[in-house]
């Protein structure tokens, strides 16, 4: 077992912004209803002036405020692990190293950008965020990172998680975070849907919906958002950051890289800093997995789709499997997204990234065998990076180092592992049929 | 937020072994039926022979044997952490450390022990342990040390608990342990228990008693203890080692060092390096933290006792509440036990520690301000800790430094949050009618 450590000053000072090295521009948000380019203007009743700059930014580094990196350093540097462990278990030729981001307070990488856009937002004299959250664990997040900074955090949280999740709540609770069942009866839209539908288990795209009304009609308020964003994904460069220093630190080179795909937040974040070395030529592979419940990477199309279910947000030019598609209930509720990053998608179109998809049943025995190992019992999500790198090793040569990012641990997920260790959890079937259904109903741009 | 880290070749080589240094002997176990001390030989059966001969040891410093050293790396050493943003919320002018032992894959100090307990039974040729579990931290812990140097693993699992925290057992599943509800039909004592009271909903009493029978009655078996015994308690003396050196590596003197206390492990492994200082006039004050409902060393009788409420195992020198005492369901589990260790308890006898009680909710509360301020939710147990350094914050002065244990973290207590949230959570009255009548009945020696 070797863990590669960093000191407390070895923590980054700027995050590393990829838009300025990507090969072609990210295509732009388009407004749905006049078919134009989002105005940056627009998007100032929604989030901090400093988000909305880093999202269109051309600078390659961009400082993190010492504020943020001091609450960065309770759990940052995180820890580079040798899996020397899981390595034997399978018998890889190659090194496997996971980066271990399962040490924040909330468990997950997610606090990475949490915590940054709550800063910016108070340094802007805004006190109080709205988010949405679907499993909890961004809502968690946004929690922790409000009390670090004493703000308000108030999170509609999808109603079936709601109710199947309690203690997910009173986590962000203990962090002083509000967590109300959505559809609510704060929102306009809410209180529409309640009426319309008063049995409905709520959704994601219901969530972000509220979510963002509340944001539009309150001065006082802004919306933090979990993942897909160019800014989430620049805040999440830290963790790729550490990574090149603590390879460098061991004097090794990474050959593959994979992390699971959401979003695309964490992945993002882990590898974007080493996309340079590809472009410049050198032998590296970025793989993305997901489930093939929700195959939007490796299924769906590139085109402009919202961002939500509910159509509130502007158009995204991402792979999307339709914004009506509602993927089976797989325990990995963090990769159940119809869409994904625009940079990632743009990524993934010029072929500088390629994707992989499992089954359910399959990343929770990769899982079990890494706890076995390594010890840390992985979040469902984090599963899917294990799997594809148990099979990667499998292939791989002598030469080769395996690297994944360990997004999140399993602590506040084991009604699943109960479900697979119970023989009750289902490999569900590639969804074609509703995906085409749902790609059918892509906008015209 | 500064955090003292020490590097993997900075982890101790040796335990630290208190019973050269104790001022006068810890008197010995009593064979309750001949009431003469107990035959090291007669533990055997039950125990491994290094962990017998550690037991009694009086060598000042003992090995830790390389492989437990690999598996320690995993998680070790672990952070000291100055507690600045606690401090400032208390307004305290004492500087504030914790020892942050949650970073473990169980969450908390448990391992220590563990790990080193199923290396002994190995190398000793011995591949099944055994060993009962009340809320679950210890069975978890067991199971987890089992999966690395494959072991196998069975736990009695208090039926109360197994059947309301079906995720604990699920845990110990996802390392490989197996885990029974107690009492169950594979012991001679459970089949009679569930003859008589089919509707019993076990005991940690009844859990020691089939575990003991199990090791007893197959030769390939041996037990696991997770506490109270000079041996686990040797084990955890990591903990306080690496606190030695991280105060060293700042130049800071601790004056006040707290733990909570159940079976006093993680206090004893904590402290009991930085005994030797008080012993030579140093200002220095030990705490253990217990709760109000099982006030074992405020309110107990230093007396031989038997160590379980099934009256299976010898006769121990302790602070007891009487071994029939069974204290109320506060959500501490781990601090839940009528009796205490023996070293522990002298040190007590001698004025050598102190000990404070506190109410469930006072504790409830001095753990959420820690999630607020520290990021980390703590478990119940933890709480008690924390409550004690707010407490004693309060009246210290700018040149004290207290330095508590963060025993575990709170993952798997979140119904305990929830409970305490919605303002549920009781305080038990000083249970002072049922300990009387406990202790009345206490054994003649």
């Amino acid at each position: 077992m070797k863990k590669v450590l960093l000191n407390e000053e070895e923590l980054p000072k700027k995050w590393y912004n990829v838009l300025p090295d990507l090969p072609e521009p990210v295509p732009p948000p388009i407004n749905p209803a006049t078919k134009q380019p989002v105005n940056p203007e627009d998007l100032k009743a929604i989030f901090s002036e400093e988000c909305i700059e880093q999202e269109i930014s051309d600078k390659r580094f961009i400082d993190i405020p010492e504020e943020v990196r001091k609450v960065y350093a309770m759990w940052r540097p995180t820890p580079l692990v040798r899996a020397e462990n899981l390595e034997k278990a399978i018998g890889s030729k190659a090194k496997i190293f996971y980066k271990n981001e399962s040490v924040s307070p909330p468990g997950s990488h997610k606090p990475n950008t949490a915590v940054a856009q709550v800063y910016y937002n108070k340094r802007e004299g805004i006190n109080k965020l709205v988010t949405e959250t679907g499993a909890g664990q961004w809502g968690s997040a946004l929690s922790f990172a409000g009390a670090q900074f004493g703000a308000e955090v108030k999170v509609y949280m999808v109603r079936a998680s709601y109710d199947q999740k309690p203690y997910r709540k009173s986590l962000m609770e203990a962090w002083g975070g509000k967590c109300f069942s959505s559809p609510t009866d704060l929102t306009e839209i809410g209180r529409k849907i309640r009426k319309e539908f008063p049995d409905t288990s709520g959704s994601l795209g219901i969530a972000i919906s509220e979510a963002v009304e509340d944001a539009i009609t309150h001065k006082d308020t802004k919306y933090a958002i979990g993942s897909v964003s160019n800014h989430v994904l620049l805040h999440q460069t830290v963790i790729g950051l550490e990574v090149e220093k603590q390879l460098a630190d061991i004097d090794i080179k990474p050959t593959i890289m994979i992390g699971c795909v959401g979003g695309g937040s964490n992945f993002g974040g882990f590898f974007l800093p080493f996309l340079p070395r590809k472009l410049n030529g050198e032998n590296i592979r970025f793989i993305a997995v997901e489930p093939k419940a929700c195959p939007t990477l490796t299924k769906g199309l590139y085109k402009y789709d919202y961002g939500d279910t509910g159509k509130v947000t502007p158009l995204f030019k991402m792979y999307t499997l339709g914004s009506s598609f509602v993927p089976p209930a797989i325990h990995a509720g963090g990769l159940r997204y119809h869409g994904d990053s625009p940079i990632l998608s743009l990524l993934k179109k010029l072929n500088l990234i390629e994707a992989q998809a499992y089954y359910q049943r399959e990343v929770f025995e990769a899982g079990v065998l890494f706890a076995r190992t390594e010890g840390i019992l992985p979040a469902p999500e984090t599963n899917h990076a294990i799997k594809a790198a148990i099979e990667e090793a499998k292939k791989a040569t002598k030469d080769d180092v395996i690297v994944f990012n360990f997004s999140g641990h399993g602590h506040f997920d084991l009604a699943a592992y109960d479900a697979y260790f119970r023989g009750e959890l289902q490999d569900y079937a590639y969804p074609e049929k509703d995906i085409l259904k749902a790609i059918e109903n892509l906008p015209e741009v």
